[in-house]
């Protein structure tokens, strides 16, 4: 069962990506169709036979999706990506709640959302605060397991929105959302859940999930980037984030992304492929972790005793700066992630990870290896001995050398 | 100074384009870098090999398009599309001064706006309202002016946020945005325009304009769906649209869409030439107007008198269903829209139209033309003549005749 990927910049094939969490490279079945997509340039809106293509394929799109989902066509909503999904769900939430009340005191206005969520939910949350919203947070400890105790304390017939990622993207872990869901309808609550992570990596099956809303993005699963989904529940109101025409049923304004949407769409193809290469990247992940686990000394998972993700492995290993492990890796060709946030440019240990209880320099001392469809027994093999060299290396000089000596060398 | 677009949908070399206010066809040109720019897939936000190319392309797109507008690089966000860019200009503001105060009333709370602004300004402006704030339109009239005297009495140290389009989308009016932005700022107003329907018709030059905002769309311009700008005039501060990580000096989460915003930034190249092809358009333009009216009875220009884009043409055809004659002629291969919104599904005439003072018979007969780099006089001569018949006939038909009976014949 290969998959191919294009090539990232002409890279050779020495290279070996671990970062599907960040993004997935664009499969290579879909290429050769840009240009076909690209040729429906046409405005969907339009009523002349420019239009007609572009209707036709991203209605294709939905129905594709909404199989692959379990779900309505109509109740899947194309947005820009994962991160204008949830704005759109959390935000679209609390709007229409603030609308349907002439006081906005008489409205719902508790929403809570699990410690680890993505900056795109927690930080939308923030804003909510600031308008007044009741935020509360819900615990998950380094073991993976969110704390349903308190998830039961905190939900009231005053919650208005749950919002619980399916799966978290530094440690995989996988929430009970089918349960959790359930506990907040029995309050009267809404439940949307972030499954950016899941896509291509877990079914995902909506009826059975029994959420209200849902969040997907295209390049999270082998698709180009600037298409997301957005699932909001058949009936259930929901005020735009992005006003203007009567696209996506008025439910977010814009001249559709057709060539995005055509590539998530073509993607659903592979449903049916999902549980079973996930079981081929749980047996690559499982075997390397027990190696690391056997031969770097020190080194543990973080998240590993919950339910997780098949692809996704966050590792502690004392003693080794994320951040230059990252570094001497990526001169070896390998891409991985950290558990320091260094991409926003800032050097605090992972908010993820602080939150599930990890010290500051374990934090810091953490690894994140995201396996996709590609990757091959081969590359885990490499990757494995790559990491045992770096590892040794990084420990062996004195803590306080700098990043830069230690990528170029003692020298 | 030919210019080479993607054919719609394997349609034959018959069909002749005129709807370039409702989107372009893709620039050919931008066809053959596609795979390039697909191979860098990296999530531009990692730190490691995958990251640096995506990375570069945006920092260059950013680049040639801040030169193209005259701003600084920093000052161009990149979004989604137009109305991504109108409603986080607009309610960006609004947060933003919601924000500043502790007393909701302490803020400046006044929002002006045209009477022809696009619906992703309109609603969003309608949004506002609802949120308390206080919206005030200003007029425009049949012959495409802005009324300057009701302006400049609406203006005043209340006022937060003037959002007045560039050009009108359906009749090409140009609004006089350097003298209105210099009367927003004396009152201490922000102002905001419209610029969408500018690129690729006229020179845009942000640093004459004196804007603080500045919405600008893609695929208006010859490049994919899917990539927006929006101007921030450097030290402005603005509330998010879609909260999440540190993208766009977390001016606007998410990840970037790479592949359109390349399509954009190459599309800057081009800026050289807006204005020569603007004239080539213009002259297109006003010949085939002159004809219409010589050889049309009844018709007329609404906005003519005015400033315009030298694309556009708004016609009124007494006597002739807009929509009709839209279908009619797309039978023979020619696209272009009616001042009848048939798009959303509802047979309302253009809410545009009706605000510049044309009775529903008149929306009802209007037809929007729209010129693009590709078109040809050949194409213009051609339409003329299928328009000349088209209005004929539909014209001996009784009034009552239904739509379908016009399309098939009155067989």
């Amino acid at each position: 069962m290969p998959f191919s990927t294009l090539c990232a910049n002409g890279r050779d094939a020495n290279t070996v990506y671990l970062d599907h969490n960040a993004t997935t490279p664009v499969a290579a079945e879909l290429a050769p169709q840009v240009q076909d997509w690209l040729s429906a340039w046409g405005n969907p809106s339009s009523i002349h036979w420019a239009s007609r293509k572009p209707k036709l394929l991203i209605r294709e799109a939905r129905r594709s999706l909404a199989q692959m989902l379990n779900c309505d066509p109509l109740e899947l909503v194309f947005t820009s990506g994962g991160s204008e999904s949830n704005n759109t769900a959390i935000k679209g939430v609390f709007e229409s709640l603030q609308k349907a009340v002439t006081r906005p005191s008489d409205a719902r206005n508790h929403y809570v959302l699990s410690d680890v969520e993505h900056p795109s939910v927690r930080r939308t949350a923030e804003y909510l605060r600031e308008r007044g919203a009741e935020v509360e947070f819900i615990g998950v400890d380094r073991s993976g397991f969110i704390d349903m105790n308190a998830y039961k304390e905190k939900l009231s017939e005053r919650t208005a929105l749950v919002s619980i990622m399916f799966a978290n993207n530094e440690t995989g872990n996988i929430f009970p959302i089918q349960d959790m869901a359930r506990l907040a309808h029995e309050k009267g609550a809404l439940f949307h859940t972030d499954a950016v992570q899941a896509l291509g990596k877990t079914p995902v099956d909506l009826a059975a999930l029994g959420v209200d809303l849902a969040s997907f993005s295209g390049h999270k699963f082998y698709a180009f980037k600037g298409a997301g989904l957005l699932f909001v529940r058949r009936g259930l109101q929901l005020e735009s984030l992005i006003h203007g025409g009567a696209q996506e049923r008025h439910r977010r304004g814009g001249t559709e992304n057709v060539l995005a949407i055509c590539s998530l769409g073509a993607m659903a193809a592979h449903a049916g492929e999902i549980a079973a290469r996930g079981e081929v990247m749980r047996q690559m992940r499982d075997e390397f972790e027990a190696r690391v686990l056997a031969e770097i000394p020190g080194a543990s998972v973080t998240g590993g005793e919950a339910p997780r993700l098949p692809n996704t492995s966050s590792l502690i290993l004392p003693g080794v700066d994320g951040e230059t492990l990252l570094m001497n890796l990526d001169i070896l060709g390998f891409a991985v992630s950290t558990g320091a946030a260094c991409s926003s440019g800032s050097p605090e240990p992972s908010p993820v990870l602080l939150a599930m209880g990890l010290s500051r320099a374990e934090a810091q001392n953490s690894l994140r290896v995201g396996l996709g469809w590609g990757t091959t027994p081969e590359q885990m093999a490499r990757f494995l001995e790559a990491l045992k060299d770096v590892v040794a290396r990084v420990r062996a000089f004195p803590p306080e050398t700098s990043i830069t000596e230690v990528v170029h060398g003692p020298i």
